[in-house]
């Protein structure tokens, strides 16, 4: 088993009315890979510039993942500023600086292309493409943003053709299909090729739509949110991690399917609970089980006939 | 076993994306009652006007629910004007006609006084407290909304003092408590008295909140919502119905307080199904216990042990 990420590897500077960083670790490829790393075998690919020190490199081989596919490229590494407010469901974007993404041209090493299962984090949508071509994947996942279904629209769709899995959040979903409605937005969104979607929802939770059923997850009621930033990543992560994890052949049966979500909701609930990614860089697994089992007493009810009137 | 609700009985014009009807039976306390009468001896007081007739009480008295406590005043019946865009988690009012509601002065009947659970709808909260004066329940929950927070907030909070159980949407309760986070709300509103507290979230479901232990359920994505007036009310109708049915002796213990959330789940998903009451009014038995089931497979995933990394 193995699993290889695609991706943003950035510093982010990011405030929140809880406090704030500057250029901490950050990208969708490295929250990615810190929560798919408690489950499976984890391979980078992605661009860092000079700034990008072995520091750095350290917080995500301490989890042992690997970076040889990490490139290292004359500039500057990817930049993010943002900003949170009171409703920490929306980020606001103060500064993007590509640096050395500008010119990213994807090569994964024979490894990389032979790692069953494939993530494509949030970049421009030929550029997942290409790395989609160049993988033997033969499970391959996607995610996207407003911005593509904006300016890359034909890209994007052909992008989604290529894999089996799309993660979007809902608002996205109901963007790409014109649908305002959200089971009609998964459907529609099932026609153009994957055979599983996932709508992530913010606070909310996630809702996993496939040819079979229907699984909705809420968020968890959490006392301390302190940055969201790579919460969305982390689901992703967890969510493909445990798939990977527990794969047998090409299969993924309903039942896993409902675990990995709840997998993703436990990591992306511990993202939230600090800044970028100090909380899941000291998650332990005896707190991942156990938040696992805060979900179900969470989400768990029991059979009930209808007690109805005499 | 006998729960008696007070809110209005009203007319509704509605307009939605998929159709619009005019002057159709509405009001808090006919969704609740309708909704609750699934599962209890249901008994209604409110004020009704001339143009109030016997076909009307008929979608009442035909699900058995007990409309002696309606009153027959001079004058017109409580009327609301409102459409729905394509978001339709947002109700638009157009006109709000109080009509005999303006000189409403709840008088309840022995019967209405000795029912064990009361359920004070949405209405003026010293009204809601006058009300609660008269009744002898074990259980009272009651309803509100916005313009109370704004406008009747030291009558609002007086009349959360004397209830068991709040039922909120998640944004009003973060607004009349001051604190962004829902956690936190839900804790803070415990402290002015309710042991028990329900944030509505619309399509996202809801969450309850007790001292021992935080429940969430994710609403059922539907293919076809068509009218969501009255969707809180059916929520609640169900969640307390419910209770009142399964109750004995005073107490509720957590396992039926989460059933119950998921029967408020299950008749607010059939009100938004179709206009104002018409769904819930031709809602079958078995089509309830089926609804039931969708919303365990809905929400169901195993118990895993963290399969973590050899």
């Amino acid at each position: 088993m193995a699993l290889t990420v695609v991706g943003s590897i950035a510093f982010d500077s990011v405030r929140t009315p809880f406090g704030e960083r500057d250029r901490m670790l950050g990208g969708s490829a490295v929250h990615f890979a810190l929560a798919a790393s408690f489950f499976t075998e984890v391979r980078v690919v992605g661009p860092v510039g000079d700034d990008f020190g072995d520091d750095h490199l350290a917080v995500l081989s301490e989890r042992a993942i690997d970076t040889d596919d990490i490139e290292h490229v004359p500039g500057k590494t990817f930049f993010w500023r943002g900003h949170y407010d009171h409703d920490m469901n929306i980020a606001h974007t103060d500064d993007t600086e590509l640096n050395v993404f500008a010119d990213f041209e994807p090569k994964l090493s024979p490894a990389s292309c032979e790692a069953q299962m494939l993530f494509l984090g949030n970049i421009q949508p030929e550029l997942q493409r290409r790395v989609r071509a160049q993988s033997s994947a033969s499970f391959a996942a996607l995610d996207s943003m407003n911005l593509w279904i904006d300016t890359a629209r034909d890209s994007l769709v052909a992008a989604i053709a290529e894999v089996d899995c799309l993660l979007l959040n809902d608002a996205e979903l109901r963007m790409l299909t014109g649908r305002p409605n959200l089971s009609q937005a998964a459907r529609a969104t099932m026609e153009m090729g994957p055979s599983v979607v996932v709508a992530k929802r913010g606070e909310y939770g996630a809702v996993l739509f496939t040819a079979e059923a229907t699984f909705a997850i809420p968020g968890l009621p959490l006392e301390d949110v302190r940055d969201p930033t790579g919460a969305g990543d982390s689901f992703a992560g967890g969510f493909l991690g445990y798939l990977d994890g527990v794969r047998t052949g090409g299969e993924h049966d309903e039942r896993a399917l409902r675990r990995a979500m709840a997998y993703g909701s436990v990591l992306a609930s511990f993202n939230v609970e600090d800044f970028g990614t100090e909380r899941v860089q000291r998650l332990t697994e005896s707190e991942l089980a156990e938040r696992y089992d805060e979900f179900r007493r969470l989400t768990t009810f029991e059979e009930a006939p209808v007690s109805s009137r005499p």
